[in-house]
């Protein structure tokens, strides 16, 4: 047996062994779902996100892409993202990179593989942000290993410049951001410890905004504004806008 | 014990359990990937991809965005299809909606939720194509549950849309697509059957490309084409081009 | 002279010319902008957005991508738009497609031409959406002609489907949505009248959405909601939720 | 006379002055396009595209976003490149960015826009790759001024990242790339001479790429590849592959 009827087959085994287990194991679940993990992963068939953490259906949402990467106009992973966030309210989300990546190996080499290639040049820019660190590592298994940590730090950076995660973190239950590696040779998942390592609070003097007030909040619109003097693109609102003035002098 | 101390925890008892069950696991998947499955499945915590289809690690390359949607120009969704089928070399593509899916109500309902409406948009777009069908069914939930499975249809119908899956099946080992619809509420995986059912083929007269010939090949580059009145944009090139030309006489 | 050093002549020219006319042109425009249009054109090289609108520097707002598309998912377009309608309050927003547009000729044919091939899908659909019209026309060119009117009527109703322009509508001062096609034969600018045609209103019933309310707006975010109950993805809520219920029974 | 009917009006006028000057103008341009430049500029209603560079219809293919972005994942920006460099040929290639954007402002502030947010993260993102020099300029307008040259010359970094534009390279015919920024004050176009100025050789290091040979091109599918030893994610194969390892040894 082979192809989709393989999956079809196995799919029957799996009601029947989790029915044996749990008569109503599927019916909880058909009430609803409130997950409280966001889990970004890596495609990679190897890396199971329920499996390696562990967690049963119901508690965690998921989005899996190539070398997990969190792109800043990247529709389909914002709108899991404001989803979870928003609606669903997870506390605590994870970005899961794995040793042994392909897509972070492939970004590493210099091979064309097609449409992808765009796809991985945010793994590239990767490299450029952490050039020093990254070359002096003279071991290639090490370096590589590296990289898919600073991919991962990287990435959770992404997300911490998001307004979706910059608002969510003013709200009454903050969601709390995660870097993790797993290792395909042992199982085992790492904690990078990114939010503790303080690689978001590094950041915030560049990437960090306020909520528009509520009286002339862009997403809630009521028409332009009175007063465009207040508008961007407006040089003599600038210097009043620069946030660096104060870093700078 | 909460949070990712949980995940953390959760792992550990994993591996243990892995190698206990067999101590060469995880060696054996260092060595490397060979997916012969792509899955293309919903973000939901209640639809675990491996759990569901009985795969175990290395087995099945896994995408996972709201509602289980194919966007022509979502490069996220773009780069893994195409390294999934063309470097990987999957043999079997699976699109796996499910009934209950909280995207596809959104998109059902008319209320606003920020960012992800312009996502969900694409659901209303398959709303728009089987209007007819659909405000057919005055049960609510069988009306619900027949858009889940439309919306499966339609985003089986934009894999074949693209040029990867086009000419992948023009190659030895063309992929086989697959709609699926997974029940939260008792496990169980339907066959659409897409592909028996001719909701491709139906549609090739509007959306099959011919790949480009090895020497004037658009991908592999060699220079602009020397006789401009080949190129799109020249009226009088038009009508030789236009493929509906048989067809609409 | 050629390349780079042409266009730096040309511009010296351009602004000897400006000042010799209006020795105050450049120092209004440097006190910002308020213009009262948005154009969405396509990037063809024939088709200059100022020229043909007869606008003048700081009246229109541009856009312009291959073939004049407005995707679901595209942050790039939605963008400008989120601005020139929420911040500068733009007041027409023309959709302008062109008789001659070889984006929509190469979708109409089948060779490949690469990555563009699935931006050219989203016109693929077009056809589909509007086959047994298009179908019906015998004449190669008369064909071509209208597939560029019908492209721009779904652009048109892809803005209306935006949440962006469902609140805008719904201001003091709602924009005013046009689909214009240019001809490159002659320059003429021609209005489809897309607004009174009702070519929006057709698909209200489908993707009209209600603004959140102030006090529980997903994107003035303050938390999750307290009852998961109303969370889409509750089966028990969608029945309530489906604003088909009426029109189907 | 407003709205539409004004941009009507003003089109009719704008004909007959063509014509006026040249009675065969528009029927020279029905022809087909061959423009030798792309230009890459900004939405901004005071930067229009041809008159700053005093090119005629036919001459110039345009993409024009907010604040002049090249996303390696925006596939509206990345169609309009590959169309204009594989299928029209173009010879040079302008972003062009302005004293006085707007967007560029936004991004230096810490005030939240909406959606647009996500977008101009990027530019927040060359802030970071460039805080050393744009900390140290004390004075408000001339670090503003600055950091609108550096956005523009990561722009053209981003280019040159990109499979299409490194296999132009290759080809007999390479494309030139150009960093030039508009100055609203006073119309004046200033060439930043990224070319000369190594930045994108700076780069090489880290983003060349080679492009697949005929008979193992990814893009001219042949069915899966026969010894997975070559794929990526296998971690024996990676130290080959890392192109870092002369370097860093």
């Amino acid at each position: 047996m082979a192809g989709i009827s393989k999956i079809l087959d196995n799919n029957k085994k799996w009601v029947s062994s989790r029915n044996a287990e749990d008569p109503e194991f599927f019916q909880r679940l058909a009430n609803g779902q409130q997950p409280k993990y966001l889990f970004i992963g890596c495609s990679d068939s190897r890396v199971p996100a329920s499996g390696i953490t562990g967690t049963g259906p119901g508690e965690m949402f998921v989005h899996r892409n190539i070398a997990n990467l969190v792109v800043h106009s990247d529709m389909n992973l914002l709108s899991v993202l404001q989803y979870a966030v928003e609606v669903l309210g997870v506390q605590d989300i994870m970005v899961c990179g794995h040793y042994g990546c392909g897509g972070v190996a492939a970004a590493a080499a210099n091979k064309q593989y097609g449409l992808i290639d765009n796809w991985l040049v945010n793994i590239r820019d990767v490299i450029r942000l952490h050039e020093t660190e990254y070359l002096r590592i003279s071991d290639d298994t090490e370096r590589m290993r590296r990289l898919v940590e600073l991919n991962v730090i990287e990435q959770v950076r992404n997300l911490a410049k998001t307004n979706i995660i910059q608002n969510a973190m003013r709200s009454d239950k903050p969601p709390r951001l995660h870097g993790l590696v797993y290792d395909i040779a042992d199982g085992v998942l790492k904690d990078l410890n990114v939010d503790g390592g303080g690689v978001i609070k590094d950041m915030e003097h560049i990437y960090a905004t306020e909520a528009a007030h509520k009286d002339d909040e862009a997403s809630s619109y009521e028409g332009p504004q009175g007063d465009p003097a207040d508008l961007p693109g407006e040089p003599a609102a600038e210097p009043a806008k620069a946030k660096k003035t104060a870093k700078a002098s």
